[in-house]
């Protein structure tokens, strides 16, 4: 295992050994182990002293299921404080066959580019390849596939990307080659983008997969993990016959779906759009069309799809809840084909589907366009692609788009979007947006499955910091987040799959150890950094929103007790940067 | 004394007595009192919690001479920091006469309007005044006379404020009616429009002046500060001559003047924007057209000036070195007729003439429009006031014109665009810019004119430290900074002042304490507001700029010096704020 880094200033690419301590840890906790070592807190996001890293997991490429998740993290552009998103597709998969734990990518071309940054197994390189500038992430995969090969794994930026916008995601390839999964949120794309680097391809490695420690507990505990996502109704049924789709109908029952830019709780047509209608529409259009999709390997909760058009050709993959919701009822659309068309293009432009939701929905809320309306909606996602000023402002997210046409409620914590949790329907959602490192950030902690009262503010903050801890640890394995109800009945599970991958001897605790020690790793870089503040907007506890006439209201000094120094102890102390 | 507090959202008015502690406090130091006991530093700065401060000084009125600058104050929607901004003209004095020491907005008026506030001796009131919405500052001007008499003393924004642009300032008429003394920096005037409140007219008050505790020593202390007035060169001959203008040649010498988007320190036609040339222009179209015009009752320094078309009418009072600088040289544009057609479209719109000229610069500088097209900079200008989606981006200032443009080459700091004391050429400036907590902002210490080696980064921060500090009481005492130079010498000289007028027994050290107060209650907002970073935008750093091939390179550790709790003592502590 290695780390792969790569200086865009000086075009030097280093194979470094693993570091002491990252034997066991991956994703989100080397994100926020690079960045609190490595990144001026308080550098400029789009400038040279920031740094993008792409981590996997330790169990990736282990037989583990569900763990080859890939995480993108930098100093953000659109918090301006750390961010971590993670995303399926084969890239994780193989960054593990490559033997890399980690890509590190620094500086900032100086000319020339954009560039591919290339992992085959002779060689890693970074290549110019001018004709892709500008291009979309469709088209850009393409070339890349006819340049590098059809089977390597891609992750690539779209314009909005290359235009610096805050909304830019970064896109990875899925099973099937087609960059769908997108480590979305964030503005990770524009941070790719200032770097000069316009794509990332690993691969196809085909090294045989590493010795495992104890190949007969490891099977022992794969069994029993299997066994568990087998008795979770989530993992077992729900995710493979609806995909996440399959929350809307739930959602929109507790008031907690963003309809027409957050101003009701619930959709009058959320039946047109539901996780049923999506299942069988994609069943009565047969072709290649597809529910119970797995996005990466080793993945048996498929909950992704292949959404098709009437002819059944692939408009895009996969439809989702959070892009269905924020694309869809939030912008009062209640058309599937015209949510998969939006999806389909945001992918292409490189945007966040649910910032660039966010920010459709403040243009209609403010009067510019019309709610239901699909063909301006599209022709506003072509603008983002375009690069026309009222696309770049679109693009670059809910918090831009409120200061520049003069709208002051925002959707928005620490500059970042909501995604499809309505916190005002959903309550325990309170604590996950005010206190989330991340921002605005549903994955976060989800607790609309949650034993709780939903409609009541107060009391869901402790619950939901161990919830934040447990998927803290999660992300950091590079496990899919949708195992964890599964895992939640045993934690301990985790430990012992990476002792018998690894031969270590972790206690039961490692989850919530290694979950608890990146969150103080993301806070202490957010004080540093002077991203906050740890609160809703405020419109959000002033407007009572339909259909239940509540308000975001959990108690100030409950939501300050997050951070009590007596749960977390001492913050980790970061390095003294003078400059810049 | 007292203060007149105005809640929008009720429409209340009420006149509360001068608070303990505030009898000889005023401007800047009442912004920084008000805001650390009454704002939440993590509210949203045009939401309902923001407050704005309208405060005069404790020698406005007395015959101190210089004594009558108007601070408006508040969270600023620019640098999410405490802001300070102030201005000449005739509201201090009228405010003064009406017996009150600041105006304090709060809440936001939920329909009708915009308001005015009419303070007349008779009655305080919001006035709906439907008609003004959208006016240009100017027009409104005429309309607010016509209604309100003509020698009320008035404050207006434009299109800008009503838009919420975080560019927009606060104009302020001054000694012939004229509103071109403008509260400019950071957004302030987003703050009123977004309070719902387009205009404050107070006056004409004609109370008689109120006693004087010590006529005698008023009298000698104040022909010794005329004294120390005459004998500073400055205020005796360069302001009253060349206006503020006549620091552009010394500071083009320097290498510190900002050329085409701060990519050079001095501009080869700098001859021909010179305050020589402009005081020669004025003199010779003659007509309307003046030097030495003072823009406040009891100013003996007269910087102002009134600019004159070539048939002599008035284009714009008064045109300034600032904006001379910043939509003349650094826009590539060398001609005093356009400067003063851009400076007077700025002013009627109403935005910052600074933060507008960095904005123009920059899209200057990213190639959408050519460096000296005085044309096209108008037709942008004109845009901001209409609030097209590009004017829009301008008028909310350099940091989203940058974001929003993907320029990542942003001329700012915490926000505020630079204004014209370019810190590669002056160095001193390093400090001022990177370490006052209001983002770039000359006025917290200029240092061209002092004795030291501006072409070397580091030794400077001590001194300009002394220097914030000074300047900081002056903001507080409502003096203007241009007798600094001549109370210089004598700082005492304040003390004596304010006692003589006040019956008080101040110590000579009273100007430094209270500017060392005001400072650290700004610094303790801005730490809880988390507005930050101390510091340059790193490209400062790495750009070297001709003529002197000088970047900006004050060493970390010297900066990090200033705020040294050595030096500070224990910051104030603000009041737990757990909503919002």
């Amino acid at each position: 295992m290695h780390v792969l880094r790569v200086d865009m200033t000086t075009q030097k690419i280093t194979c470094e050994p693993l570091p002491d301590g990252w034997e066991l840890v991956g994703g989100r906790a080397l994100v926020a182990k690079v960045l609190c070592s490595e990144v001026p807190p308080q550098c400029e996001p789009l400038g040279a002293y920031n740094r993008l890293v792409l981590a996997v997991g330790p169990l990736a490429r282990s037989g583990v299921p569900c763990a080859e998740r890939l995480s993108a993290g930098a100093k953000s552009p659109l918090t301006q404080g750390i961010k971590e998103s993670n995303a399926g597709g084969v890239l994780g998969y193989q960054m593990a066959a490559a033997g890399m734990r980690a890509i590190i990518i620094e500086g900032r071309a100086v000319h020339g580019g954009p560039y591919v940054l290339h992992c085959s197994p002779s060689e890693n390189r970074l290549v110019p390849v001018p004709g892709l500038s500008g291009r979309g992430v469709y088209a850009a995969t393409r070339i890349l596939k006819a340049e590098f090969g059809d089977n390597a794994a891609v992750a690539v930026i779209g314009p909005a990307g290359e235009f610096l916008m805050a909304g830019a995601g970064i896109f990875i390839t899925d099973t099937d080659g087609v960059p769908g999964r997108a480590c979305g949120r964030g503005g990770l794309g524009a941070v790719m983008g200032a770097k000069g680097l316009k794509a990332v391809v690993v691969g196809p490695h085909r090294a045989p997969r590493p010795r495992t420690a104890d190949p007969a507990a490891l099977r022992a505990a794969i069994a029993e993990f299997l066994g568990m996502i087998r008795d979770t109704p989530q993992t077992a049924h729900a995710y493979p016959t609806y995909g996440t789709a399959g929350s809307l109908g739930p959602i929109n029952a507790l008031g907690g779906l963003p309809t027409r830019n957050f101003t009701a709780g619930s959709f009058e047509q959320a039946a047109a759009v539901s996780g049923e209608v999506l299942r069988d529409l994609i069943a009565s259009r047969g072709g290649q069309g597809k529910s119970g999709h797995r996005c990466m390997p080793g993945c048996v909760v498929k909950c992704s799809n292949v959404f098709p058009d009437a002819d059944g050709k692939p408009v895009v993959a996969p439809l989702e809840y959070e892009t269905i919701a924020m694309l869809g009822p939030n912008l009062g659309i209640a058309d599937l084909d015209t949510i998969a068309q939006l999806n389909h293009l945001a992918n292409d432009v490189g945007v966040d589907t649910i910032e660039a939701g966010v920010a459709l929905g403040m243009l209609m809320g403010a009067g510019r366009l019309a709610f239901g309306d699909g063909r301006g909606a599209l022709a506003l996602m072509k603008e983002i692609g375009e690069g026309t000023v009222l696309g770049r402002v679109l693009g670059n997210g809910a918090a831009i788009t409120g200061r520049v046409l003069g709208i002051t409620r925002i959707p928005a914590v620490k500059g970042q979007g909501f995604p499809a949790h309505e916190p005002r329907g959903i309550k325990g959602m309170i604590s996950t947006y005010a206190l989330s490192p991340m921002g605005a950030d549903h994955t976060a902690a989800v607790t609309f499955r949650a034993d709780m009262d939903h409609h009541r503010g107060a009391g869901h903050t402790a619950f939901n910091r161990t919830l934040q801890v447990r998927v803290a640890g999660f992300d950091s394995l590079g496990m899919c987040l949708f195992v964890t109800p599964a895992i939640g009945k045993k934690p301990a599970l985790m430990a012992d799959l990476i002792n018998a991958v690894h031969g270590t001897g972790v206690g039961p605790e490692y989850l919530m150890e290694l979950g608890k020690e990146t969150l103080k790793h993301e806070r202490a870089f957010n004080l540093a950094a002077g991203c906050g503040p740890d609160r809703l907007p405020e419109f959000m506890a002033e407007e009572a929103i339909p259909p239940f006439n509540l308000v975001a209201d959990a108690p100030g000094p409950e939501l300050e007790s997050f951070w009590e120094p007596d749960f977390w102890g001492p913050l980790p102390v970061l390095p003294r940067w003078s400059k810049p």
